[in-house]
């Protein structure tokens, strides 16, 4: 029976030139990956749920799309539980494996699994779809790719650096220019909490602080007093929304605010490192940038922390992120890893390239040359230059049916087919073909041996 | 809670090793692919339900993984319904979406749903995972990728001809020389069975043929006894069963066999066409062969049919097929689109080149050249080359941490790194390398712009 097709929302096709464009960013990232040692490992879509649960937090494990048990489901529910029709308390009992929400607690698990086999400290990349139930919107999708790249087992800093350099290689080759890597600690953040005397409302302090860019100070203040965070820890913290100027200067800044927590000091050296091996190494087109309100994913990083912001023209938000964590593999048992990563907003990436004339104009995945149709001896000729030319690279198309010449040259139109090739029963008494391009009209009599060499 | 790390039976973890192996494989399809002209598409990897249910058969309908509906999914079910505890009732209640079970169906799906933005005919291949609940055994997985290509919107026999031409090209650029292209034709098995009198019995008649191989002439001959088909019958089809010798002579066979069908004489007159033409264009190191006992599918092709069957020595079975099917999108009602396509067996393909040694040694994740940490000033001039050599593209890693010399070139010696660089005090007062070829143990102290020579 004919339906009327459709697919999920939250999901996508995509179109030859949309999956080219989507390779192209992608092949780059990978590139750069390779040429900082990064090696691909993957993993598979669905992991077992018992993997992924309690990973993300509640509001995660709601947005984990479970897959049902295969066959008869329903026959080893107990039939005291079936009775209570209680969606949450029936999931675990008709749903063992679920499709993985991020690629970072499948690495985790990948790496306690896999840890006699491999050699730390780890440089691991991974470009895979992920899946996550939320509200569909736009730039907001249920299936996407995370490209991540991590380095766990070692806490040296020479790693920040290197993502670092790792990002303005990326965004360099794809000739995105004046993206800003902005970087805090959450070393930083604790030793702001400490020296205001809030240490026990870390949480609620980073988190007023992340919004400062969309609520401004009296906002950030007003969430504070809210969260019931003192008048006096308001105050002490008034320097922090002055922070501006150089590298130098806000580093000076945090030191004097700072000096009285050890941890707070610690980030700021951390930081300080990375700015000025940065600064003396240079980068080739993005901006470093120290930015103390930023605090992302707090529960989970514990030094560096980074966000990339796309240049100022482009409204786009960060098209990038990551940071250290000091205890990764520990919820799979393996203890004392310390890890640091960033991944690539791959859809955010395409929105910007798309909106700033990015992609190469040599990025489709167009044919280079349609051979006309006349019938089944002149398309036996051409097919077999088609054949031949294919041999050397060349992206060559025979048109399937000796339909009217009109159709098949509309169709080399449509597809953007910069050559045609017409070879009728004169050309093929002389051996030769008739190359004809499209844009010009202009026409050439010429050998196989021309022809092979004006479309290389 | 710390828990002992797996994944679900029948999926895969892969290595760095193994994930580098598999790109080589894709990589080399789909530069084939773009020279034949074929376009990438991308579908998602679940789709409504309704689009893959009743597709693949009862069977199928099975071995497809359903994905729960998110947040309270009993809440819509009825409360009768739900009183029943009946598996199959239940799940099209709690589950609207399925992962895809191959890329055919959703392939159909997107024509119909894009068919206005598609030029026809249309070239597209894709290559992703799909999902089968099937019972894992080895060589059998729960999430595999295919990798297919097809065109539809023509009848022409020229893509026949292409597609062997296709698989051909593949094959020799994988460097796996003697793979034999089967080809047989759905008309012609109708033709048999017509020219027998048991038109009827179609399927039971192909099903008991394909069994050739494994049960041979008195088995097959068996197996149609007992699916009723008649001793005249089975004794007609005597000739069949001595089908040997040159393609002439299967045709000769196959022309008198069947001189009295017109389907069947269309099918010999399509095989004809492609044997002649192909053995006219030549290929490069597959052979193709009629095989009149090939079935494959038979509710679903209409014309040609292929099976690509791996070099004799290697016990393999088929690596690839595919074929002509004359109505795919009227399932979504896009009536009168003919196709035709092939797939490769990703994994059979990698065991056969695995088992053959046929990957280039080239085909690695692997570092060139680590430099050792000896500190953090000697760090910092390794990093500065190190990041400039990455800049030419070379895969260049710095130790992240000051350890011991032997865990550092342990480690260099573990991941087969060729290249060690040591570069301490005298070396950065000299502004000079110390390059260690780590095979021979031989040393060097070069400039950087030696360096960067040797690396290349």
């Amino acid at each position: 029976m004919a339906q009327k097709p459709s697919i999920p929302k939250g999901t996508r096709d995509f179109s030859p030139a949309e999956v080219v464009k989507r390779n192209y960013i992608m092949d780059t990232i990978k590139d750069c990956f390779t040429t900082y040692g990064f090696q691909p490992i993957e993993t598979p879509s669905f992991e077992n749920s018992d993997t992924l649960m309690g990973k993300y937090g509640d509001e995660g494990d709601r947005l984990i799309f479970k897959i049902l048990n295969s066959g008869d489901f329903l026959r080893k529910v107990d039939d005291a539980l079936y009775s209570e029709k209680d969606s949450g308390k029936l999931t675990p009992k008709i749903s063992e494996k679920a499709l993985r929400y991020d690629l970072t607690v499948p690495f985790a698990r990948y790496v306690v699994q896999h840890q006699n086999e491999i050699d730390f400290p780890f440089k691991r990349y991974q470009i895979q779809p992920v899946w996550r139930a939320d509200r569909p919107q736009k730039g907001r999708f249920r299936e996407f790719f995370q490209c991540d790249a991590d380095v766990v087992g070692s806490k040296s800093l020479w790693q920040e650096v290197e993502f670092v350099e790792l990002y303005d290689a990326v965004f360099s080759k794809l000739n995105l220019e004046g993206v800003t890597i902005k970087m805090n600690n959450r070393k930083i953040l604790s030793g702001i909490a400490e020296v205001i005397g809030e240490s026990d409302k870390l949480i609620d302090f980073t988190v007023a602080l992340d919004k400062l860019d969309k609520i401004g100070e009296d906002g950030v203040k007003k969430e504070m007093r809210e969260k019931g965070i003192t008048e006096t820890a308001i105050e002490k913290l008034q320097p922090l929304f002055q922070v501006s100027g150089t590298a130098s200067e806000k580093l000076a800044l945090l030191k004097d605010l700072l000096s009285s927590s050890e941890i707070g000091m610690q980030g700021v050296q951390e930081v300080e490192f990375i700015v000025s091996t940065i600064s003396e190494i240079g980068l080739q087109t993005a901006m470093l940038e120290i930015d103390v309100t930023l605090a992302r994913g707090l529960n989970y990083y514990t030094g560096a922390i980074f966000e990339v912001a796309a240049p100022e023209q482009v409204k786009m938000g960060s098209i990038g992120g990551g940071g250290r964590y000091d205890d990764l593999t520990g919820i799979f048992g393996l203890k004392n890893i310390s890890g640091v990563g960033i991944s690539f907003g791959l859809d955010r990436i395409y929105l910007v390239l798309e909106e700033l004339g990015l992609f190469p104009e040599t990025v489709s995945a167009n044919t280079k040359v349609l051979f006309i149709n006349f019938g089944e001896e002149e398309a036996f000729y051409a097919m077999k230059a088609v054949s031949k030319l294919r041999k050397e690279g060349i992206t060559a198309e025979l048109y399937p049916d000796a339909t009217k010449m009109g159709k098949q040259m509309g169709y080399a139109d449509k597809r953007n087919i910069p050559y045609t090739v017409l070879a009728g029963g004169d050309e093929m008494q002389a051996e030769t073909f008739t190359l004809k391009h499209m844009k010009s009209g202009k026409q050439d009599a010429v050998s196989f041996t021309e022809l092979r060499a004006k479309l290389k």
